[in-house]
């Protein structure tokens, strides 16, 4: 710890809805090298009546940062996420399309107890229809070295809120979101269609249900009646109540992906994935049946967008 | 009542999963005569481990018929519902497709403390896709004599799981489940898309919100994406919190609406529209959008049925 300290240049913040992450970073080859890490509350923890928010907001970051600075005192700090939006800390405007995804055009700095903390902007679009990012566009920053220049990246963020996001030579053209995650959810979890599923059998093969839900992931099909329909096949013993879950999630994520296929041509871009290896994997099934491949973005693009995005603001040296 | 006991010749059950219904049916003029009704506890009341469910049935059965059979002993009785589902009284098998409406063809009859009771079946398919339906059978038994004859009539039943059915000369030939009330409810009071919405303002028009979300219904559109739109643009101040619930209904009544045109071809087949004023008043408003209008059947179409399988079954006259 002594000599991880030494080396530390920047304290990177990933500050959430429900998760706070800190990363004490050093200069790396390709990427930053993560000396320490913690983990923290995220800003639901802190009410909106609250009347001192400022302070609850520190007392967190105290639990995320506090030793480190200690330690040595003054380190430059940067942070992304719903720390910066309306509810959080403290509100960093949004950023329009086209926008450069490392730089310092789109920050707002909260001095706190332990210096300046500069934060991340999001991104928002209005047209042809709203959307907004906060978060995605610091791991699309750690991203863009990785990416072809001179072409459009389609990179896949799978998750609760999925995202689709256009990327050339380090500007976000576009971006959408599908809420295929939350769905997956409430339709599992909570509805007439989970009701009729069962737990897993033991060593199941999880690509028998996802499969059986991608073949009836059509572009026409709402999913309010293909969905009924893997409850009305496990009552007609055509579909195993133990693979209901992965039919739901291959439904969903494949005509997530049919709707992209119809509005995009996926074959003609590169298509990157970020997230983890069970998720993903789901991704790149479901992307196969339209005959593209996608390949998977390093695990820490977040703590690499992080320290881009503060070489970009001057905060550190490359 | 004295009167009424005397005219009576038949009681009809409508025994479903939360509640129970019964009339006092007399012969009429087009339809039958409602005499009387009393409502009852539905089959989900009598648990799966009841050590005697047959006593615990009656008991039901009891609030629902005791008096007029106590008047009137011997009346016959009919039944439609989930009573006979596995998990109700007795099952009563389903029937396949193409399947008369009325006759005496798919009946269960279980002995009951009041005399036999014959249960209406289901029907059941299992190509292209699985579905089950149980008790509309007989509502749309009671709507068949006011359907064109030689025509191919496409009825829509509206509610937490709406049926889509093709009927023609009293024959069912087809039918589809869409779950959109079902999903209105998870995205309406349990998801990010619900949480941005506020209660409708007094004397609100729910054309406004629900035309939005007609709006956004496009075939190649995956709710996933489409219904985060709603969220994304209540921040972007694009929609009012007001107007969200209409939003969500207009989206998924619209893409169920936009599915069956992409697979029928609406124009060609007259449309009746079953059940109340303010559901089938969206599916002929999201119907408009198609070029198509449909008319509204008769409210008593139950009782309708009832007594057309009465009559098919030889327990009363015509």
């Amino acid at each position: 710890m002594t000599n991880a300290i030494e080396a530390a240049r920047l304290i990177g913040l990933d500050w959430g809805t429900t998760h706070a992450r800190s990363y004490l970073l050093a200069p790396g080859t390709g990427a930053p090298r993560l000396l320490d890490q913690r983990a923290g509350d995220g800003i639901l923890s802190v009410s909106p009546d609250d009347p001192d928010r400022d302070a609850a907001f520190n007392a967190i970051l105290r639990t995320l940062v506090a030793d480190w600075q200690q330690a040595s005192p003054g380190l430059p700090m940067i942070a992304c996420g719903m720390v910066g939006a309306a509810q959080g800390w403290r509100e960093a405007s949004y950023r329009s399309l086209p926008t450069p995804l490392a730089g310092d055009g789109g920050m707002t700095t909260v001095d706190t107890d332990f210096g300046a903390l500069p934060i991340i902007a999001g991104v928002k679009k209005s047209r042809p229809n709203a959307d907004v990012i906060r978060g995605e566009e610091t791991q699309l920053a750690g991203l863009v070295p990785e990416l072809a220049a001179g072409r459009t990246t389609l990179v896949v963020m799978p998750g609760t809120h999925t995202k689709w996001a256009q990327v050339r030579d380090g500007v976000l053209l576009d971006f959408d979101t599908a809420m295929s995650g939350e769905l997956f959810a409430l339709l599992a979890d909570r509805s007439m269609v989970g009701r009729a599923g069962a737990p897993p059998e033991p060593g199941q093969d999880w690509r028998t249900g996802f499969d059986w839900g991608l073949d009836r992931a059509g572009h026409t099909d709402a999913l309010a009646f293909a969905a009924f329909v893997i409850r009305s096949s496990v009552l007609d013993a055509q579909l195993p109540a133990s693979q209901v879950r992965d039919a739901i999630s291959g439904l969903l994520i494949g005509s997530e992906v049919a709707d992209r296929a119809a509005k995009l041509d996926l074959a003609s871009m590169p298509i990157v994935l970020v997230g983890g290896a069970e998720l993903t994997g789901r991704y790149q099934r479901a992307l196969a049946r339209h005959g593209v491949s996608a390949t998977l973005a390093p695990d820490d693009v977040t703590i690499r967008g992080l320290w881009r995005s503060a070489v970009g603001a001057g905060l550190v040296g490359e």
